[in-house]
């Protein structure tokens, strides 16, 4: 049994994350500045789901799993109150702190100078000053991290695999050829996706300088609400989020799908993106913080936690098969590829035992229990996405 | 004639930028939240040369080269008054913004939590505000930033020179190989080299997405004190730090060779850095700024701002040759190698015409004409360095 704390524990994968561990023995506490539930009210929408306060999750879920399982929950901000985190890590000498106190919406990232602004100076500080407050503290828990598949950009390495994490180059000297293997570069296509190569240039330097242990996990396009924890109960059900900022694309095509709207494609719908369920990326922390930890100066671990990718119009079509809704094409607002190749390495969890829940598998579901069952709570005004990635959009 | 901001303005670098700029005709306005000077007060150090409040510096400027090349001032800082910024980018429409608006010093970076804390905020911020700034006002100024050689670290690539900013790299993929010229890899030996590898992943971003142009210099170890301009006056003499944190390693050697003190070597002294002399910076950031500046579009354009190279120990034999004084070999508190190759490609600049002051030229004025000069203002305990790069210092 091991100390764990979950730094943005309310979150969308956080709180999953949170009671799974929990479930699984471990002693959980969640540590969040409840920043996502603020946003919301910032851009008056809500989780089409109905979640509770997080003090009313979490009796919840003593009352389901038990009084050996609570959970615990200290409201405090990462990026802000260093002493409180400090104070924290020495009080509660965690075994592993999972990281996810970042702002993780790429619409919202792009959407003013002040949501640029707060997206680098909140992820970047969370980030440092945990790394900063294990080193002073001298606790060393086990840090994992949630990055995410945009650090590598798309189409960067035309045919070739996206490696996990790091990739093999030659280059020419004046003694011969020098082969290394890199960080694989970067190509971030958003504010926020560049916040998570500002994440690994720390990891890099502070496992290397202080010998910190940092798994970092490069995660595609979640999907998926509910795990077995969240299913017990009502009350513990996590978030869908279903708006232009927050709302993922597959999000949006199953709200679409529940409400009869036409399923609307930005561009060709020929990106290809990368995708996991939630119940895996629960399983995947989980696998990551325990099973294969690095040791003391090795470099950050990175896993890409992924399970399978697809073309965004073929997701259309999947859910237009599913529910007869017919499929729209609009013109995209962000700089990106109309038509990307996505080829991703992501052997390790598979090595480690994940058996992934797959979207032919899923979806259906997901449209039923969650979309449809709450479609009385959607405000369709927004759904579709309004942040330009900038002001004179380039195709 | 340009309309020219220099953020930091009021710095080692950035003053004597700001009145070489300005004596070439260019409009000059100095924007700095005089952090430099309040940090000698909290390490309890001051600039071994006399320097004066900035007011009464620009003051001085104005009598000796004449109202028409006089430069302004504004105190801001750029990484907390956002507002204050945009409002400058919208009064002066600069056509070039120098930004030296950055916690420089190395040991500094790495002293206290507090002070690694501090110089990721401020640096992380000061950057991505000006670069939000930039996009929101839609002036459109040519972005010079000062980075550093440290971003490449040493040894990297075996014997192979390090080359401006770009690199060659040949990859495998199922296709065949494949060649691509990438960000050269980071490897950063201080929080404070660290937030000049996050610069240049935002500005990286920011002129994919946003088209910005962004000139990024990577600077060796600057050595000197005066140019021409600041020699018109001793109201207009540049700052010679000598104390631990910010002192260089030829400013300490020079110090010690004025006071008759031991030139302490760390280490073996086999590290090899390289340097250049303020007068030369300033020449490099006017050639940077205005003769070759990106296209938009343009990726960030790098430059190697160095002109020569040396083993430290090769330093402390120069001065020691110079002075008579005697070397002294210390423990190293910094984690990195004990004898480093470094061979820095630094073509760009010759072809734009600069012919560099080299060491064997200036050193003896330096002792001379600075360090002799005003030894009587220095405090020698505050000459050693005093910062442990980590508490357990590694071999």
């Amino acid at each position: 049994m091991s100390e764990v704390l979950v730094i943005g524990g309310d979150g969308f994968c956080g709180w999953p994350t949170s009671l799974h561990l929990a479930d699984q023995g471990h002693n959980v506490t969640i540590v969040d500045n409840l920043s996502r539930r603020q946003i919301d009210v910032e851009l008056g929408v809500e989780s089409l789901t109905p979640i509770l306060p997080i003090e009313e999750r979490i009796d919840t879920w003593s009352e389901v799993a038990g009084a050996d399982k609570a959970i615990g929950f200290v409201e405090l901000d990462v990026a802000q109150d260093y002493e409180g985190l400090t104070g924290l890590l020495r009080e509660f000498e965690p075994d592993v702190v999972v990281h996810f106190g970042e702002q993780r919406a790429a619409p919202y990232s792009m959407k003013t100078p002040a949501t640029k602004r707060y997206t680098v100076d909140n992820n970047v500080n969370a980030t440092h000053n945990l790394l900063a407050g294990v080193v002073e503290t001298g606790v060393d828990p086990h840090i994992v991290h949630l990055g995410t598949m945009g650090v590598y950009g798309y189409g960067w390495s035309g045919s070739a695999p996206i490696p996990e994490g790091y990739i093999d180059v030659r280059f020419d000297t004046p003694d011969g050829t020098v082969e290394r293997n890199i960080l694989h570069p970067a190509n971030p296509g958003s504010v926020y996706h560049m916040t998570k190569v500002l994440d690994q240039t720390m990891f890099a330097f502070y496992a290397k300088n202080d010998g910190l242990r940092i798994t970092d996990l490069h995660q595609g396009i979640v999907w998926g609400t509910q795990t077995p924890q969240t299913e017990r109960d009502e009350g513990l059900i996590n978030r869908f989020d279903y708006d232009g900022d927050y709302g993922t694309v597959l999000n949006r095509l199953i709200m679409q799908a529940a409400i009869g709207h036409p399923l609307t494609v930005h561009g060709t719908g020929g990106q290809t993106r990368a995708f996991i369920h939630i119940r895996d990326t629960v399983r995947c922390v989980e696998l990551a913080s325990f099973s294969k930890p690095p040791e003391k100066g090795d470099r950050p671990a990175i896993f890409n936690q992924v399970t399978e990718t697809h073309r965004v119009r073929e997701l259309a079509k999947m859910i237009a098969d599913l529910s007869g809704v017919e499929i729209e094409y609009l013109k995209n607002p962000r700089l990106e590829a109309e038509e990307n190749e996505l080829n991703v390495e992501h052997e390790q969890f598979a090595q480690l035992g994940l058996t992934p829940t797959t979207l032919s598998e899923g979806l259906l579901d997901e449209i039923r229990d969650i979309a449809f069952k709450y479609r009385a709570r959607v405000d369709e005004s927004k759904i579709l996405a309004t942040s330009q990635w900038k002001t004179d959009v380039k195709k």
